[in-house]
């Protein structure tokens, strides 16, 4: 029974993923064992890769493979400019539009007092100190046009007010929208048509 | 930058399964790194355990973990009928209605004049052995309601006419329905009101 066994348990757990239901994960695993040198065996072997060598940047949040992640480590990404996100996944959204050189600084999360989210959980302490000792002149405040991002900005807004230039995404991000769901294009012109705070 | 490729390498390769795209993928993805102890090393080691597992029945064409499937090595299961499907997924369709208590054969497929494939790719001649080796005395079709699902029912038909009670689910498959999106209810009522060929 221990194939059958091990079968049912990774259908249960593909089940798991967002976006995955039972009958998804049912076939995905079927496809997986059909194709089981081409996918079944890398993608175990990729995922052990991952879970062994990921971690999270100690200065910004992202995820990378060492204490600091790529786009800290290279300097060209030392442009003065900060664009903070909510997650990795808003972060990934703003590099498929390669319109943004900066660096980013990921909250992990919006303040939220229902959830007792606070400042520090959201690295805010960190972004004020970065500004000083990367010599920041913009942080862009790239957070979801939700209630709890837009607090969230404002919070971030009286911290920086004064040390530099502060500007948030505009024209495109429909309201209630989510970054991770909008295209390239949208993202581009937001960032293009940024306004001051 | 080796986190982030493998990262990317995952991404690709997850966003190959079937009801996965990219964007579906890279949410997963994101998830798993976040319960990277919960989710993305445990199915890692249960993908290599299927990998390593897994095998076809000699029998039946369905997947275990030995020589003969789970369903084939049950002595339970010698009830002297068998359901003859397309796939493993309508295999497990039809093991959720817990209604059929016999064994399977799985074809692998259909018929098929343009693909070129013909009765031996889908273990029909073992099939026909199977009918005289376990003392089969009735083989329930349970193929698709598609064109090629049908010509293949009619060909085993001919093939086994005279020599085992024929039938075929009938009422409550919809016409060009698929075994695998119907709910087990369905395939419950088609079961208990099968029909003589
Ligand atoms: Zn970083
Ligand atoms: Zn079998």
């Amino acid at each position: 029974m221990s194939a059958s066994r091990d079968i049912d348990s990774l259908i249960d757990m593909m089940a798991r993923l967002p976006g995955l239901g039972p009958r998804s994960a049912r076939r995905a695993v079927l496809h997986m064992i059909r194709k089981k040198e081409l996918l079944l065996t890398p993608l175990a072997d990729l995922m052990h890769h991952v879970a062994a060598s990921v971690r999270e940047c100690a200065n910004c949040g992202n995820i990378g493979s060492a204490d600091l992640c790529d786009i800290c480590q290279s300097e060209k990404r030392a442009t003065g400019e900060i664009c903070v996100v909510e997650d990795v996944a808003d972060l990934w959204a703003m590099e498929r539009s390669a319109v943004f050189k900066g660096r980013y600084h990921v909250l992990g999360g919006t303040l939220s007092a229902l959830d007792a989210v606070g400042p520090e959980e959201l690295r805010i302490p960190r972004l004020v100190e970065r500004v000083t000792e990367e010599g920041i002149t913009e942080v862009i405040l790239a957070l979801n046009a939700t209630v709890d991002g837009q607090t969230t900005a404002h919070y971030i807004a009286d911290q920086l007010e004064g040390q530099v230039r502060l500007t948030s995404l505009a024209q495109g991000v429909p309201i209630g929208g989510e970054l991770d769901y909008l295209d390239d294009g949208t993202i581009t012109a937001a960032l293009r048509a940024r306004k001051e705070l």
